[in-house]
C-alpha cells in the first residue's frame, strides 16, 4: 500500500464521515463509526522496550540498556519482534472485541530525546546523550516497528519533538530556550534522521520550545512538514494541550488550545481538549478543512497499517503464540547481554562456578522484578532476578545465601524495627561468603516520569547522583567485611560510584535488563559470555552538578562528553570485556575508515569499535571529539580483524551559531578505539585511542 | 536447665535491679542494664510458618496450609526447622550488635485459635476449625520450636487467649460473650492442650471475653495459672493494654490498665503502657513485687533460653547457614506437597506432561509471589510461583502461555483502560491452549489482620464467601472458551468455588503454599506426587452466611462441621487422591481403633486416614460426629494396610452447659474413612465411612 493510495483511501472515507464523526476521529480513543464500517481504535500503545502496558509480551532490556549494545541490527530486530508482537495482539484481541489501549498498532516509541541531563527520571528511556548515537539507534528501532512489508508492520513515533529533557517536575508550563546551534547539533538530529527513515508519526513534547509549546510550535512544525518534509500525522503528548491554557498560558481556554494545535498541525489529540474541537468550529476559530486535514492524515496511517478496506495486512495472520515465542525470547537474552557494561575489573571476574564456594548476593535490587524492567514495561510470563539468575546459573556447585541487606530507599524494611534493620543479616551473610555480590540501583519508583513514581519530592528525577543512603550505608557495611566484592548497578542513568570504584573488586552495570535479565547477567558474573556493553552516556561524580548548568538549563556547554571538561567517573563510550582488545591499525579518507582489531587475550568478546572526529580549529567545534561511526565486532582469543567503516559526509561539518552546517576548519583528527579518545578512559582501561589526521577543504 | 534453676538466676538476678530497671523489662523492646551485664532484648518474634519479618529465612505453607497436611510429624519437624533458623539468625546478628524486632528467640506462635466463622482475615494463622485437630497440631508445633535440648531452642507462645477470631474492625473494643460449653468445648483446649505441652507463653487476645479484657481475665488466668499450672510468662497482645482504657473503658486512664494488666498477671507488655508502671507505682496502684514477680517470670524465660548467665545454649553453635539450608528447604517442599487439596477432578488431572500440547496459564495469582506467602511471611531467596512451577516442570515439552486475566480485586489493570482490559487476552490465551490452568484466589492484601491488608472496607476480613468480582468475570469468561481447566485457588480461607465446581474439570486449593510452592503445585498437577491434603475447615457455599450466626456471634450453633447443618460444597476433612483408597475394615473399643486400609488405584498415594466419633444420644453431644484421631498413611497403589489409632479417653466425653466433660450417653459411633462421615464427603468421593458402635459406660 502507497501513501499516496492509503491517502485517497482515506480522503474518500473521510469525504463520507460528517464533522461530527471527524472530530470524534482526532481523539486517541477514536469512536467507532457504525455506518461506515469504522471500528474503534486507540492510537495509544507503548513499545519502548517491548509491547507495554498491554498484558504479556517480551521484555527487552530498557531502551539506555539497549543503547548500550551499540548494536543497530539487534535493536532493529528487537523493534520487529515487538511489532510482531504488537500484531499478535492486535489480531487476538479485537477478534474478542477489545480495541482499547495499549492494544493497537500505533506505537509512541520511540523516545529519542537527548539524555542532556543525568538527573532527568526518563534518561532511561533515551538512547544516550549522544545526537549521532540517538539518530541511528533510532532509525533502526523505526525499521524494526514498521518493518518492510505491504503495510506497516506498526507505526512508530518520534518522540518527544522536541528539546524534552526535564525537569519532569515543570514540565507542563516549562519552556526550554534552546539556541539554533543546539537545536540542530543536539536536540534535533534524530528526529530528522527518522523522519529521513519514514517514521509515520511525531509526537510534541510538554514544555515550550523557545516561547512556543511544542504541540504548536510552527518553528518545528515548520522544520517538520516544511524542510524535512514529514508526511505522517502529529500527537500530542498526553493531555499536553491542555497544558496551553492551563498551565502554559499561550491561550485562555481550550478553545482557543484546539484552534492553535489544529491549526498547526496537531493531527491527534492525546487528552480530552479535542472535545473541543465542534465548539471551536462554532466559534468560527477552526473550519473543518482544518478537522478534515488531520483526519486524513491519520486515516492514511489506518490504511497504511491496513486495519481499514478490504485487503487487510500480510501480518493479519500473526498468531497469539508470536507473543513471547522462544525466537524473542532469544533476542531479549542477547539483548541483555549486550547491554551489561562492565565498569571496573581487578580480576575477580569472571568468577569460577566450578570454585565459588559460597556466594553471597545482598541488596535491594537483587531480587527485585521492578528492577529488571525500568519504566514502560510489559508483563512478562518468567522473571528472572538476578539472584535468581545467579543460583540458576550455579546450581549445585555452590550455595548461595541471600540478605535484601536494605529498602531500595528507606531507613528500614520493617516499619517497627529500628532503622538499617537488615544491616546485620548483610553483613552475616557477606561473613559466612566467599564472595560477595552485592546488588544496588533504583528502579521505576525512584526514576521515571512525572506522575508515575514513587518519589514525588523530584517528579521521577533523581535529586543528585548517590545511591539512596539506605544503600550507601548498605555499600559501607558490605565493604567493611572485606570479602572479595562484585558490585553490580541496576538503574537506568549515571550513579556515582565513586565507593564501588575505589573499593570493590569489580563493578557491573546492569540497567534494567528485561524480564529475564538475571540470567544474563550471571552469564556475565561466570563468563559463560564476556561484558561488552558501551556507556551512552557520561557517569559523572556527584560533585559535577555543581560544575554542570542548572537542570533548567539547555545549553549543551559543559555537558555530555562532547562538551564535559571535567574528568567523568566513568566515560561516554567506555566499558571492559574479559578480552584484551586494542586497534592496532587505522587508515582513513572523508568516506572511509579502515581499522585493524585485536584480541590479545584469552578470552572470545565482543567489542564495539568507536570512530570519533576532531575539528581541530574551527570555533564552532565541540571541545571533545564526537562520535562518528561505530561497530559491534566479534573477536575470537587471539584474533585481529580489519574493519571498514563508513564515514558520513555530515561528520566533517559543524554547526554555526545561526544553526547551518558548515565545514569547519578542515583540519580534523580522527581516531579509533573501544571507548573514546578522552584521558579518563585512557585511564581506565590503559589503551590509548589510535588517532589519523583527515584534510577536508573548509 | 530446669525452671527451678532458671527461676532461682532469675531470681537473683532481678533482685539486683532497682525498680525502674525492672519497670523496663516488662517492656517487649527491654533494654540494656549495662552494669548487670544484661543486654536489650526485644521479645518480639514471629515464625507462623517460619521466620517472619527478620529478613530471608525457610518460607513454609501459611498455617491453614499446615494444618491441611494433618501431619504432627512433619509440621514439628517444622517448627523445628523454624527455631533452628531463628537461634541462626539470632547468632549472627547479635554478634553484629543487632538486638532489635524479629530477631529474637520468643516466637510469638502459634496461633491456635479456632477458625470460627469463614469471613475472618486471620483464619489463615490458624490450624482451622476443630478443637481436636488445633490442640494436636499446636503442640507439635511446640515441641518442635521449643525442642529437646537442655535449654529452649527458642519459646513457643500459645496465642491468643481466648475467643479470639474477628470481626477485626472491632477487635479492640469488642467483647466476645461465649458460653462456658463453648469456652470448653471448643475455644480453650488447644491453649490448654499446650499448656501441657509446656509452652513458655501465652499471648492475650485484644478483645474481652465476657466483660474481661482478655489480658487481665480473672476468668482466663484463673484457668491458666490455677487450673492448668501454667508457669511460664504472659505477653499482651500489641497495644492491647492501651485499648483498656482507649477502647474496652474498662479502665479510665494508662495506671489503671497498667494495675489490672500486671495484677491480672499480665508479665510482658507489647506495646507502651507499662511504661507507666512507676506512675502507677508512685500512686500506690501496684506495688514493686508486682513488678518483681513479672520480672522473673520473664528472665526466667531468658535463662531457659540460655541467653543469660555464663552457661550459654547447645543452640550457640548454630551458623548461618542453617537459615534456609537444603533440608529446610526440602521439609517446605514436602509441606507445601502435603497440604494442597484437591477438590475435583473429573478425570483431567493428573495432566500428562509429556502430551500437554499448550498449556494456558491464566489468573491474577498465577504469577503472584504475594499468594505464595500469606501473612506473617519471611523473605525467601528463591520464590517459585505457580506459572514458574509449571515452566520448570514442563520444561521444553509443552508451550506455556500466560495472561494475567484481571487485577486481584480491581475491575482493571491500566489505570486509564476500560474494565475487564485483560478478559480478551485471557480469553486468547486459553483459545491457544489445550489445557487451562487458571489461578485465582487473596493475598494478604485481601485477608489478612487489622491495619495490615489493603482491604480497609472490611479490616482485613472478608464481606462474603466470593471470590473478587474481577476474578468472577474472568473465571466466567475462561469457562465460556470451553477448554479442558484447572481452576487452582490460592487462599487462606473457605471461597465459595461453586462456578467452579459446576463446571471446570478440575479444583485444586493450594492455600498460601510457601514461597517455593509453585513448585509442589507443578508436581501435583502432573502427577509426580498424589495430592493428600484434607479440608482443615468447612467450605460453605455463600449462600450459607445467611444461615451462619452473625460474625460477631460467638456461639457454635449452625458454625464449623460439627454444628453445620446445612450441605457444605465441600466438607471439613474432605480432599481427593489420584489414588483409590479405602477404608476396608474397622473395630474398635474406648482406647484404640484398628483400621484396614487399601489403595484399589493404580497410583501411590498418601492418605489422611480419619476417625469421628458421636454420641448417640447425650443432649450435649454436637449434631455431628466430631473427630477424634488422625493418621497420614502412604498406600503404595494395590496396597493394604493395618493401622492402630490410639482414642484418647476424654474422646468419649461431652461437655455439658457448665463447661465440664461428663461421660454422655455411652453409646457411641466410630467413623473411620478418609474424609468424615457426612453425606457430602459421601456424594463428593463415592465411598461412605466405615462405622462402629462402642459403648461405654454413662
Amino acid at each position: 500500500m502507497t501513501r499516496e493510495r492509503a491517502k485517497q483511501l482515506a480522503e474518500e472515507l473521510v469525504g463520507r464521515m460528517t464533522a461530527e464523526e471527524k472530530a470524534g476521529q482526532l481523539r486517541f480513543d477514536a469512536p467507532a463509526i457504525e455506518r461506515l464500517g469504522i471500528p474503534a481504535y486507540n492510537w495509544w500503545n507503548e513499545a519502548l522496550h517491548g509491547l507495554a502496558r498491554g498484558g504479556t509480551a517480551t521484555s527487552f532490556p530498557q531502551a539506555i540498556g539497549l543503547a548500550a549494545m551499540f548494536d543497530e541490527e539487534l535493536l532493529e530486530q528487537i523493534a520487529s519482534a515487538a511489532g510482531d508482537e504488537a500484531r499478535a495482539k492486535y489480531n487476538a484481541v479485537s477478534r474478542e472485541g477489545d480495541r482499547d489501549i495499549y492494544h493497537g498498532l500505533t506505537m509512541w516509541s520511540p523516545n529519542v530525546n537527548i539524555f542532556r541531563d543525568p538527573r532527568w527520571g526518563r534518561g532511561q528511556e533515551t538512547y544516550g546523550e549522544d545526537p549521532f548515537l540517538t539518530a541511528r539507534l533510532g532509525r533502526a528501532f523505526v525499521r524494526g516497528l514498521q518493518g518492510k512489508g505491504g503495510t506497516l508492520k506498526t507505526s512508530a513515533c518520534a518522540k518527544h519533538f522536541a528539546g524534552h529533557s526535564g525537569p519532569e517536575a515543570l514540565r507542563h508550563s516549562f519552556d526550554a530556550q534552546i539556541s539554533e546551534k543546539d537545536l540542530e547539533e543536539t536536540y534535533l538530529p534524530a528526529f530528522r534522521a527518522l523522519v529521513d527513515e519514514g517514521v509515520e508519526s511525531v509526537m510534541g513534547a510538554y514544555n515550550r520550545l523557545n516561547g512556543e509549546p511544542c504541540c504548536a510550535s510552527s518553528y518545528l512544525m515548520g522544520k517538520l512538514r516544511g524542510d524535512w518534509g514529514f508526511e505522517g500525522h502529529f500527537v500530542s503528548d498526553c493531555w499536553a494541550i491542555r497544558d496551553f491554557h492551563e498551565s502554559h498560558g499561550v491561550t485562555a481556554a481550550p478553545a482557543e488550545s484546539v484552534q492553535l494545535a489544529l491549526r498547526s498541525g496537531c493531527d491527534l489529540n492525546c487528552g480530552c481538549t479535542y472535545q473541543h474541537i465542534l465548539h471551536a468550529m462554532e466559534l468560527g476559530m477552526i473550519d473543518e478543512a482544518d478537522v478534515t486535514r488531520s483526519a486524513v492524515r491519520l486515516f492514511t496511517t489506518r490504511f497504511l497499517l491496513g486495519t481499514l478496506g478490504d485487503e487487510g495486512s500480510e501480518y493479519d495472520a500473526l498468531p497469539y503464540e508470536t507473543i513471547e515465542c522462544p525466537a524473542h525470547l532469544a533476542l531479549a537474552q542477547k539483548a541483555a547481554r549486550e547491554s551489561c557494561v562492565l565498569l571496573k575489573n581487578n580480576g575477580l571476574l569472571p568468577l569460577d562456578p566450578a570454585s565459588c564456594g559460597t556466594i553471597g548476593v545482598i541488596g535491594p535490587n537483587a531480587d527485585s522484578r521492578a528492577a529488571l524492567v525500568g519504566n514502560y514495561h510489559g508483563t512478562a510470563s518468567r522473571y528472572v532476578t538476578v539472584l535468581q539468575g545467579i543460583q540458576d546459573f550455579v546450581g549445585e556447585r555452590c550455595r548461595v545465601l541471600y540478605s535484601q541487606g536494605c529498602a531500595l530507599c528507606a531507613d528500614r524494611v520493617e516499619p517497627l524495627a529500628l532503622p538499617d534493620d537488615r544491616l546485620a543479616e548483610a553483613s552475616a551473610v557477606a561473613k559466612a561468603s566467599d564472595t560477595v555480590i552485592l546488588v544496588l540501583g533504583l528502579d521505576e519508583t525512584l526514576e521515571g516520569e512525572e506522575g508515575d513514581t514513587g518519589n514525588s519530592y523530584s517528579s521521577g528525577d533523581k535529586e543528585d547522583l548517590l545511591l539512596p543512603e539506605s544503600q550507601r550505608r548498605l555499600l559501607e557495611r558490605v565493604l567493611a567485611v572485606g570479602k572479595p566484592t562484585v558490585v553490580l548497578l541496576l538503574a537506568g542513568s549515571a550513579i556515582d560510584l565513586s565507593a564501588a570504584q575505589e573499593r570493590a573488586d569489580a563493578v557491573l552495570l546492569g540497567w534494567y535488563p528485561g524480564a529475564g535479565g538475571g540470567r544474563a547477567v550471571a552469564e556475565l558474573l561466570f563468563g559463560a559470555v564476556s561484558p561488552s556493553g558501551k556507556l551512552p552516556v557520561t557517569f559523572y561524580r556527584n560533585e559535577a552538578l555543581a560544575e554542570l548548568p542548572a537542570f533548567t538549563d539547555y545549553s549543551l556547554t559543559g555537558r555530555t562528553y562532547r562538551y564535559y571538561q571535567g574528568e567523568p567517573l566513568y566515560p561516554f563510550g567506555y566499558g571492559l570485556s574479559y578480552g584484551a582488545c586494542a586497534v592496532t591499525g587505522l587508515t582513513a579518507d572523508r568516506t572511509l575508515a579502515r581499522v585493524t582489531v585485536r584480541n590479545g587475550g584469552a578470552r572470545d568478546t565482543e567489542e564495539v569499535l568507536q570512530l570519533y572526529l576532531r575539528d581541530e580549529a574551527s570555533p564552532f567545534a565541540p571541545p571533545n571529539p564526537v562520535l562518528c561511526g561505530f561497530r559491534r565486532v566479534f573477536l575470537a582469543a587471539g584474533e585481529e580483524k580489519s574493519l571498514s567503516v563508513p564515514l558520513g559526509e555530515q561528520a566533517f561539518t559543524v554547526v554555526n551559531d545561526a544553526g547551518e552546517h558548515v565545514p569547519g576548519s578542515g583540519r580534523w583528527t580522527l581516531y579509533a578505539g573501544f571507548g573514546g579518545p578522552d584521558a579518563r578512559t585512557e585511564a581506565l582501561t590503559g589503551r590509548k585511542a589510535l588517532s589519523v589526521p583527515i584534510r577536508s577543504t573548509p
